[in-house]
């Protein structure tokens, strides 16, 4: 059978606006990775009343209710204490609880200090499984009742992933029979509507694996989720829906289980043991930050330089003034002359560079909106690749050129 | 009296964690800024008998309810049919709906053809008050019925936002008795809960014009909203608000209704006419990417050096290679001489520049996680801030590195 789960999100804060309800989107990607289904999401306020209503409405119609938030020290924090009422259970002190918060404010060198409040939050109803937090103060919960499964989360966005990650999976897998896999294909270069063209049908043939578009700003994720007795049967069952994805999108899947371009790029650099560098026009320093946004870059990256002027282009990239007067700063040949003078200014094997129009205005020359040329020089020479974006304004043209300047590098570094 | 609204979001996305309810966060400040009060969300799928219950219960506890998604062309999308028989309405075919949706696939040189279930998008609930959609093909509209308003939106968020702010909010203001504004002040350099703590007292007792701070990465936003029958009213019950949070938080209030502390650097620098670069270790492209992702940028700013190796700090930035050896990389000293030798090569005004650990590891000298330098170069001198940021990961440090470089030219910028 197929269970039932609905997710109650408790706090004024999503009611006003403050936040948007992250919980609930993490939680359902789980849940849906878990084989359980949910129907209904609910946002209630610190109001005991109301929430009250929200969990005797659930529990007329869902297998599982998990709550996020309203577990905190603070007077708002009501959680626990409508979740015990309505369920009839008595909330009891837990020993082992309040000396895990001791410790959490020992090592926080926080200003704050610790109050009786923050005791309250060892409160937790009888006889629940206390799901420990390693990551906050507040413990969560799991409790049976009148034939439903409660589970209390945290609410910040951090804690209530790594609450769930570590402690409700593994207490949930009792309602996914059999043991439930999923590898995420990521993909650049093609529209999402493109990705979704050409696999709608197979989406909606396949029951196991499933197959789901996730879009991204500028990529599209395509996750396949199998379900199966053993790890290894699940695998067996992806393996093959992931050969025809990737026979169907080519070079344009980048990786799979992989967090970014960048991350597949870094990796290769390491490898292969090529120091990178970077010169930037339009993406103004875009390229240099997504890859030093990555731990570890240090090791490959020397720097970059971003060349906002044409003084500068010349100055430290070497850019000959000739090039710029002929052909002007948005151009094949310039974008050619950065990638060749970064190499050279940063001592670096590959570098990657970029000049276009990010807009809002066209350039001086009346180069469009969105035209750029992205470059990548190594020893054996240098590669220019010219785009133009259809649409979506300045941050996506520079966030599409830089995904361009590292697809460049991926496709080099797979080839030498 | 005071009005109160439901939201319910309709779209199995949602529910299989696609994307967040980011509509609901949008709405939710929009209705509170009109204050009206909202106290329950809700998300169900493409399903007519569980929109049904949700409208059903929202009947009895909503003076106004609003609806996103599930307007559009595909057989999912059940909005419209659902609630017009909650209500007992019929469904019409708007003319004027049809054609305007002719006329947006006709503009839109969309390689999709406009199918016959696109003109079922204009089939509307009898005697509503349509709402024209110059954001996308799928018109909302409004209608009351059993003492209930109901308003129906689109579902992308772009639309959503679009609608809510030039369609429903028009509509709405019948239940916002006189002229609502709001003002926001931004605030960096003092944490979130520094902030919260010394304005709980005041945000606890004001009431008109209300106080609410909205955290955002490593800054928070106080809105001041007051309602009053005239705007002039409200701007004046705004002002001694205004003037007493300036007065406690001193300068760590950057600007108000503005955009961000690189917006308002990049004012002041246009207005002084200075040109600006920087220099970059620890914070490796992250300020020239902040500085050039505002429009107009390319007014001021000449560039960026990114020396993530001690080689490009000496090669292009000519810091000593005797500092580098004595102090080490992350140093006042070198951040002071990173930022000198920015201004030179760079041929600039005005330099920042930073040097630091971004992490995860301390570096080789032993400097901590979180040490940071952060430097400002002009012509009258170079002034160096030491960071310690207590927590919050690589991001963060380098998120709140970036935003002090552009802090110490803001004052700079305020002085001269």
């Amino acid at each position: 059978m197929s269970y039932t789960a609905e997710l109650i999100a408790v706090g004024t804060e999503l009611l006003l606006g403050n936040i948007a309800n992250t919980d609930a989107q993490m939680l359902s990607r789980g849940l849906s990775e878990l084989g359980i289904n949910v129907f209904y999401h609910t946002v209630v306020g610190d109001n005991p009343q109301r929430l009250q209503a929200a969990v005797d409405l659930a529990k007329t119609r869902a297998d599982i209710i998990i709550t996020t938030g309203g577990l905190g020290p603070t007077c708002d924090d009501l959680t626990k204490n409508v979740l015990a009422q309505c369920f009839g259970r008595k909330l009891v002190y837990d020993e082992t609880s309040a000396k895990r918060i001791e410790r959490y404010f020992q090592q926080l060198h926080t200003k704050r200090p610790m109050t009786a409040n923050n005791y309250q939050q060892a409160m937790l109803p009888e006889g629940c499984t206390i799901f420990s937090n390693d990551w906050g103060t507040a413990p969560g919960c799991a409790f049976e009742a009148e034939g439903v499964h409660v589970i209390m989360l945290p609410g910040p966005p951090r804690e209530c992933a790594a609450m769930f990650q570590h402690r409700a999976v593994p207490y949930l897998k009792r309602f996914s029979d059999g043991e439930i896999c999923s590898r995420t294909l990521r993909v650049f270069g093609l529209g999402e509507s493109s990705v979704e063209d050409q696999l709608r049908d197979r989406m909606n043939t396949l029951t196991n694996p499933t197959l789901a578009p996730y879009a991204k700003e500028g990529e599209v994720e395509l996750r396949i989720t199998a379900k199966a007795h053993t790890h290894a049967e699940a695998q067996a069952l992806i393996a093959p829906v992931e050969a025809e994805v990737r026979d169907l999108l080519g070079d344009a899947v980048y990786g799979a289980d992989v967090d970014s371009l960048e991350a597949v790029v870094l990796e290769l650099l390491r490898e292969k043991q090529f120091t990178l560098g970077c010169a930037e026009s339009c993406t103004g320093g875009l390229i240099a930050k997504r890859f030093t946004d990555l731990p570890g870059a240090s090791a490959v990256f020397r720097g970059g330089i971003v060349s906002y002027t044409n003084t500068v282009k010349e100055g430290l990239l070497k850019v000959p003034q000739a090039l710029l007067e002929e052909y002007g700063a948005v151009s094949a040949q310039v974008a050619e002359a950065m990638a060749q003078g970064a190499r050279q200014a940063l001592g670096c094997d590959l570098a990657v560079a970029t000049t276009g129009v990010a807009g809002p205005d066209s350039d001086d020359r009346g180069n469009p909106v969105g035209l750029v040329f992205v470059a990548l020089s190594t020893s054996e020479g240098t590669q220019v690749k010219r785009l133009e974006s259809p649409a979506g304004g300045r941050p996506r043209i520079r966030n599409t050129a830089a995904s361009h300047a590292f697809q460049l590098l991926l496709h080099y570094l797979q080839r030498v």
